[in-house]
């Protein structure tokens, strides 16, 4: 086990900021393009770690402390951000997850104490029986995943340009 | 084709202070995990993207453009960087990559016009004729590569802290 909840928050604080940094100002082709259909593009990923922290990670966070295993988490809906209309700009939605993590971390700073807590449980729907500190790990890993993906959509955008260089290029060939 | 110089540089420009802003102060547990022997933590990432910007890059375009096909690239040598003694904070890596890609994106503008330049030609060692657009597109999804790889050496450190969350976190079960 490496997990350790200052570490933890080393990263989700900085996910945002860097996200914001790497993609505002970028021009749409690169925030556009997706892996193919039912597959998102940049913007929708945003979406969908907005919608992690208003639904998922804190909420499940506070069953776990108030309720335990009595309570089983509400499921979380991964395609509920795909209902956003009008969709804003990238911009307006980096800002808002920026917004929505940092009280998120400071509600996790404020909720759990790290020496007592992280052993408590809840239940997952699909999952059954989970940790306190796997919910946690999972928010951190949940978070690189995502940014994995939105890279990884952005490449896709030169399959084609990179020319026979492409063999040399894991994030092309690798699926 | 969707290679547009302009566009290619909005990623180049900021591949360093995306970087920097998510890998600075980090705790040396995430900058010191690996993916097994011979692979590169995220130290020794950034001393390669270091490299390139050194040896890759501009000296290959440099070729296309004062020799053409005429005289073949130097092939790059991947592991040039695991040969830094001592090895240095990953800050003062982070701070020598933007500062040599900020040369060289300035290089780039000064020595290539998009309109005339693009379909120029070189010879790569083991690729053979590679065309100058092709060398561009390749440097932007180089940085993509190397991001992401740096996001999936992070998350492997919570391969066992997610417990059942593992199988809906792609980062850790698609290699």
């Amino acid at each position: 086990m490496n997990f350790k909840m200052v570490e933890a928050i080393e990263v989700l604080e900085r996910t945002p900021q860097a996200l914001e940094y790497f993609l505002s100002g970028l021009s749409e082709g690169w925030l556009q393009g997706n892996e193919g259909e039912g597959t998102w593009n940049v913007n929708e990923v945003i979406g969908h770690l907005i919608e992690g922290e208003k639904h998922d990670w804190i909420p499940r966070l506070e069953i776990i402390l108030q309720d335990g295993e009595r309570k089983t988490f509400a499921p979380f809906d991964r395609n509920a951000h795909l209902n956003e209309k009008p969709v804003r700009s990238i911009e307006e939605k980096l800002h808002e997850f920026k917004t929505l993590r940092a009280l998120n971390i400071n509600k996790l700073k404020a909720l759990v104490d790290p020496e007592m807590d992280l052993e408590l449980t809840g239940s997952h729907p699909a999952l059954g029986t989970v940790k306190l500190r796997e919910l946690l790990s999972t928010w951190v890993v949940h978070d690189l995943t995502h940014i994995v993906q939105i890279v990884r959509v952005m490449a896709e955008r030169y399959r084609t340009d990179v020319g026979p260089w492409i063999q040399y290029l894991g994030i092309l060939t690798k699926k």
